[in-house]
C-alpha cells in the first residue's frame, strides 16, 4: 500500500468489468450489451446537441430526461433520480439509504458490485442463499436486516422473482429500504415500479445500457417515493452537481420517448433468447430459466472454463465466473440471431 | 429527515450550483463558462462516434484520452486519471488520499465543494486565513495537517500562487498529500504539473470545462505519481467502472489534440479580462488581481448585492456570495468582448 493512501484503501474490492480485448475482432457475448443499434431518434437527438450546449454546464437536474421517464412510467418527476449509469445510481443509493447500524442483505449469488459499494462506504452486509435451482426463497431473507437489495431478474442467474413476492418482502420489511435492481427487467416485463405509490420503502433502479442499446452513454435511474429520491439527490449534490453531460441527457431523453423502437428491440432479443435456449438444450446443456438478455447454462460433461477458453480461441467471447456454486456455468449474452447461430455451431464442434 | 435515510444524511451540505434560469435569455456571466464554442475538431470527433460505440460499453480506462493528455503534458499515461468533471475527480481523490486521522487544511475562502466532500466522507478539515489582500501566506498553513488542498488560481478570488511557493509547501509537507486544484490554471499559465516527477505527494486536478469550452461534456483529470493515481483508480472502480461515456471520451481526446484552438481561445479571454479590469477600475471598483476567466471586484459605494440584483433586472447574470469576507464583492465571468461592453455600459448606468 502506498504511504499516501487513505486508511483501509487497500481493503476495497474494485469491480472488474468484463474483458474488452483489442487484439482481434470477437463476437462479443460477454458483457450483456444489446446487439442492435440505438434508434435513429436517439442518434438524431445527439447530433442536434449544439456547441452552446457543450460550452455551457448541463442542467444539473436533467429535468427533460426526468420528464420523459416520468411520462413513460406514469409517475411524477419527483419520483425520478438520474445518474451516470445504474452503477453510479446504486452507489449514491447505498450511501443515502443503506449506511446504518446493522447489516444489509442480498443473495449469495448476485451482482458483484454490491459488496464493493459496502466496502467503499463501510456498510455491513450479509448474504442469504439462493435455492438449489438458484431461486430466491423469500422465507430465507433474515428479518433483522438494515436494508435489502435484490437484482430482479438476478445477475448472473437470469431468474425473475414475481411482483407479488416482492410485495411480500416490502410488507415484511416496512421499516427498511428494499432496493430492486431492475437492470434486466425489460426482457422480462414484470417491473415493480407501480409499487412505489404504495411502498415508501421501495427503490427501483434501472439502466438504459441493456434494453435501450446505450451502454456507451452511461445513464441510469432510480424510481421511488419523493422522500427517498431527495436523500439520493443529497448524496449526488455532495459529490458531483452534473454527472450527466448534455449529450447523454439528449440521447437518453429521446430513448424514453421512442416507445416503439424499445418494444421492437426487446422483442427481437427475447425471440433469439428462446431459440438459443432450445439449441443449448439440444447440445445437452442444463439452462437456467432466463428472463434477461443473457443465459446461464451448464454442460453435462465439459467444464465451463474449457468451454469459455475454447470459444475464445474461436473468436467468441462469453463469460465464466470462477465463483462458488456457479463455477461450472457459462454466461452468454444474447447477440443477433446470426451471432447466436455461429455460437451454437462452434459450440457444437467443440463438444463433438 | 426521512425515516429511511442513512444516519447523518441530513448533516451533508449539498453544493449549490450557480443559477441557470429558464425565464428569459440572460448574458450569463455567473458560472465561469467559456464564451467561445469548442473547436471544430471536438465537434467532429463527437459526430464521428458510431452507433456501435453507443451500444457497447465505453473503454473503462479511457486510454485514448489518457494518451492525449499524457502527450500534451509530456508525462506517462499511468500519471493520468480521468473522470466525470473535476468535481467527480476531486470526490474520488478526497476519498482515496484524504480520509485519514487528523484534519486536512484549505484556505478560509475557496471552492465551496471542499467542505462538502469532507462531510460526505467523514473527513475532518480546518481552514487557514487568506491575507487581507486574499493571498495565501504559506507560513499560515499549519504543519499538523493530514493533507492540504489549494485551488490555484483560487476560487473565487482569482489569485494565483507562484510555483516556487507550491514547491515550498510540497517540501514542508512531504509526508502528506498536497492537492492543487488547477481548474482555472490555463488563464494564468503556471501549472505545477512538471513537479509531479519530483514530488510523490502532489496531485494536480484540472478540467476541460473552462479553457476548453466543454463544461457540457463533464471531463476532469488528475495528474500525479503513478502510486497516487492507483489509489484514485481503486475508489473509482469501487463506485463506477465507466464514468466517461463514449462521446465524452471522443470529444475530450480531440480537445487535448487541438493545441492551437486551445491557445487562441484562452488568449482571447485573457485580453478581454484585461480590458474589463481597466473598465471596472474606471468605474471605481477595487479589482482583485485575476489569473482566471473571472474577476472579483468591490465597488467603493454600492453594495455587491444591489449591483447583482440590478444587473439581473437588466438581463445580466453575475454572482454574489453571501459569505464572510467576500459579501461585498461581485464575481463576474469573462464573456466575449461584446458581452463585457454591454456589462460595463449597464453597470455604468446603474452606478450613475
Amino acid at each position: 500500500m502506498n504511504k499516501f493512501w487513505s486508511d483501509n484503501l487497500d481493503t476495497l474490492t474494485p469491480y472488474e468489468a468484463g474483458e474488452q480485448p483489442q487484439d482481434k475482432s470477437y463476437i462479443k457475448l460477454n458483457t450483456n450489451e444489446n446487439p442492435y443499434p440505438p434508434s435513429d431518434a436517439v442518434l438524431n437527438a445527439i447530433k442536434l446537441t449544439t456547441s452552446d450546449q457543450l460550452r455551457l454546464y448541463p442542467d444539473p437536474n436533467a429535468i427533460k430526461l426526468k420528464q420523459a421517464i416520468a411520462k413513460f412510467y406514469s409517475i411524477n418527476t419527483d419520483n425520478v433520480f438520474v445518474g451516470n449509469g445504474s452503477d453510479e445510481v446504486l452507489g449514491f443509493t447505498f450511501r443515502a439509504l443503506f449506511k446504518k447500524t446493522g447489516a444489509i442483505q442480498f443473495p449469495d449469488i448476485t451482482y458483484s458490485f454490491y459488496p464493493t459499494y459496502c466496502r467503499l462506504y463501510d456498510i455491513n452486509f450479509k448474504t442469504f442463499p439462493l435455492t438449489d435451482k438458484f431461486e430466491i426463497n423469500i422465507d430465507l431473507i433474515p428479518e433483522d436486516n438494515s436494508g435489502i437489495i435484490i437484482a430482479n431478474p438476478n445477475a448472473s442467474t437470469g431468474i425473475c422473482l414475481a411482483v407479488d413476492k416482492i410485495e411480500e418482502i416490502l410488507r415484511k420489511n416496512s421499516n427498511n429500504v428494499v432496493m430492486i435492481d431492475e437492470a434486466y427487467i425489460d426482457f422480462s416485463g414484470n417491473t415493480c415500479i407501480p409499487l412505489i405509490k404504495k411502498y415508501p420503502n421501495l427503490v427501483v433502479v434501472q439502466t438504459i445500457s441493456k434494453s435501450r442499446s446505450l451502454a456507451g452513454l452511461r445513464v441510469g435511474l432510480a424510481i421511488a417515493d419523493a422522500g427517498l429520491i431527495d436523500g439520493i439527490q443529497r448524496v449526488k449534490n455532495s459529490f458531483n452537481a452534473y454527472p450527466l453531460d448534455s449529450l447523454a441527457i439528449a440521447g437518453a431523453t429521446a430513448a424514453f420517448e421512442d416507445k416503439e423502437g424499445y418494444i421492437n428491440n426487446k422483442a427481437k432479443i427475447i425471440d433469439t433468447r428462446e431459440w438459443t435456449i432450445m439449441a443449448l438444450e439440444k447440445l445437452s446443456f442444463y439452462v437456467v430459466p432466463s428472463s434477461t438478455n443473457f443465459i446461464m447454462a451448464q454442460h453435462k460433461e465439459m467444464s465451463a472454463k474449457s468451454i469459455y477458453l475454447k470459444l475464445r480461441d474461436e473468436g467468441i467471447l462469453i463469460r465464466h465466473f470462477d465463483l462458488p456454486r456457479i463455477e461450472n456455468f457459462i454466461r452468454v449474452s444474447i447477440g443477433t440471431m446470426e451471432d447466436m447461430k455461429i455460437f451454437i455451431q462452434k459450440l457444437g464442434r467443440i463438444l463433438a
